[in-house]
């Protein structure tokens, strides 16, 4: 059984409005990344060369996509919010609307190599492990005691969808260190990553 | 007689709305394209000699406009969304939101003809192609079977709506090779293309 | 008696939606076109010096937002949408997306003074006129036999509504010329016209 | 007893999914300030050097993420609108939407130190305390003789709901004059008083 709705708490209706706004526009901002190519030679070269501004933005295209989705079944589940899952939704809003810095850092530092290639693939990483663990929060939140969801989950499911979430905060977190081994390995298991979240989800 | 409802489907609201977020976000974003031109002579004489990036600028927004126009007439008739078919809605928005990108390359390298223009504009017609087919697939995921629409179209209806679907697709395919006879042909063509389909759409 | 709702008709959710969507990203995209000063001098006296941008902005913010709640107001008439309707609605979103464009003109060249400075202001003015256009275009669309609004004006109410788009569009197409006199003044005449629209208004 | 309904008044669907259109907008065009550093040295080294965009940005992501929850709170309890409340909503989204103006100031001014950095942290203070007002207005407009709320408050609890606006709209006012002071220090209290906001609010 759910807990009665208190006072403090109301449906989720504007909650997923304003968080629909800001995935819809951060997804739509990093085209803005993209820079048209300057320099000599033929554009087709130049935009070949450009290789790792689109890799880039194709990669943040699909995290930011998948986060959606994903917002989108979990908040099937939850049919009320309180104060503080409002606040750990602007925690998830804030990782997800600050993703096209650390992507134009990738894109800009990728290609070149080196130690500032890793810098820039471990700043993009550490805003994913950012972003999966208030993923997590807002889940926890939610879900403890049937707090915000229409039906409990039960403890078994509850425990394995806990799990789920963290075996993906762990990966994204992994990925901070491997950025210092191979910057685009570390680029790889994200993407690799967001087409398993594509596959799988929260139950809803 | 369409399908039953599952576990795994839900409305079409939430959809609709992040949808028309990237819409209205793309559309409104292009105008960042346009630069304020700089060097020396008349302001006026400098406005009309970057005549390509206000065309540019006009196609863009007559192509999302439509696209927009189109989706709103296509999400009339789905009325239940499934997994697959926010993946599809996904890819959708994807060309939708890069597409300021190859606006920006024809903006610039219209004017000057030669091998460049035909490459921006080679590319400024792909990403209409690719828009084109994720609109086919997800005219396909919806209706093969009443899958995902209130009433199932009828063989002759399928077909027939699939056709006209492909003919698009087929034609913005074409301007990809035409764009290195003539980039501005090809503009021109793409732009009537936009008016047809402003005229005739998916009957729902 | 109001025209019965046909096929191709459809209630204005969407339509309200997505233009909700275009109104807020323009007026919010204006901030970008704001500068931060370079060069030599105290920050304060860069700022003091910019105020040709800030005017802009403050015109153009006032328009657009004078223009959605005129908007907001004429759907609340406004019951039913039809294909002419959606696409008189995205001819007023052109210009209410492109009107960032000529504000970053005025923003530039207003200061200067002499010609460039007519003309930018003219520019804006042109697209202030056009908006009006459109805006009056989907007023007659919607309101002629009654045809998309839930109870006919009857033929006072629909003529007098129809004066007042018309001496808006008037007044802002004579402020074209008014710029080539002054610029300043014209920018003048429309801030005047938007405070007049911002008390004044369709009744609903 | 709740005043009856006019003509004049309109629910809040519209006035809320424009206003979340724009919160959610102007929370994530901040991304757009920050900006990938340059010149020599390593990346690791350039990202800390550039410590104050960083904190401008999470300021003012908090305070309009701040404002966005309590818009939402305020707009449980305020049940209809009307012209001026629309009006009072557009000068609270003009401040909103201005911010990301002198977040970039902050960002640019602030390292640096001396008069440049009081300058640009007053303008940031100044429009902190331009939308308090703007707040305020709207409930003293919305809850004056129940006016456009479900149920009066009772003189005690809307002279106490005032009282804390206006505390709140006092100490940005006051952020102004610390700013030249001490700039840090008034951008620590603007960070401090955002968190109480955060904790505290508007009983709905």
């Amino acid at each position: 059984m759910s807990a009665p709705a208190t006072d403090d708490q109301a449906d989720t209706g504007r909650l997923e409005a304003f968080s629909d706004g800001v995935f819809a526009i951060a997804i739509t901002l990093l085209v803005l990344e993209l820079r048209v190519p300057g320099g000599d030679g033929s554009l087709w070269h130049k935009l070949i060369h450009e290789w790792p501004q689109f890799a880039a933005y194709l990669s943040s295209f699909a995290v930011i996509g998948i986060m959606w989705v994903n917002h989108h079944s979990m908040f099937r589940a939850i049919v009320r919010t309180d104060r503080p899952l409002l606040f750990l939704n602007l925690l998830l809003l804030l990782w997800m609307s600050l993703l096209p810095f650390p992507t134009s850092l990738v894109s800009r530092y990728l290609g070149g190599g080196g130690p500032d290639a890793s810098v820039a693939e471990a700043v993009y990483s550490a805003n994913l492990a950012l972003a999966a663990i208030a993923f997590s929060l807002i889940w926890v939140r939610a879900v403890r005691g049937g707090r915000l969801i229409a039906a409990p989950l039960g403890a078994a499911a509850e425990r394995s969808s806990l799990l789920r979430f963290s075996v993906g905060t762990f990966i994204y977190a992994a990925t901070i260190g491997l950025a210092f081994l191979s910057a685009p390995l570390a680029l790889g298991v994200q993407a690799a990553l967001a087409l398993y979240y594509g596959f799988e989800q929260v139950s809803a």
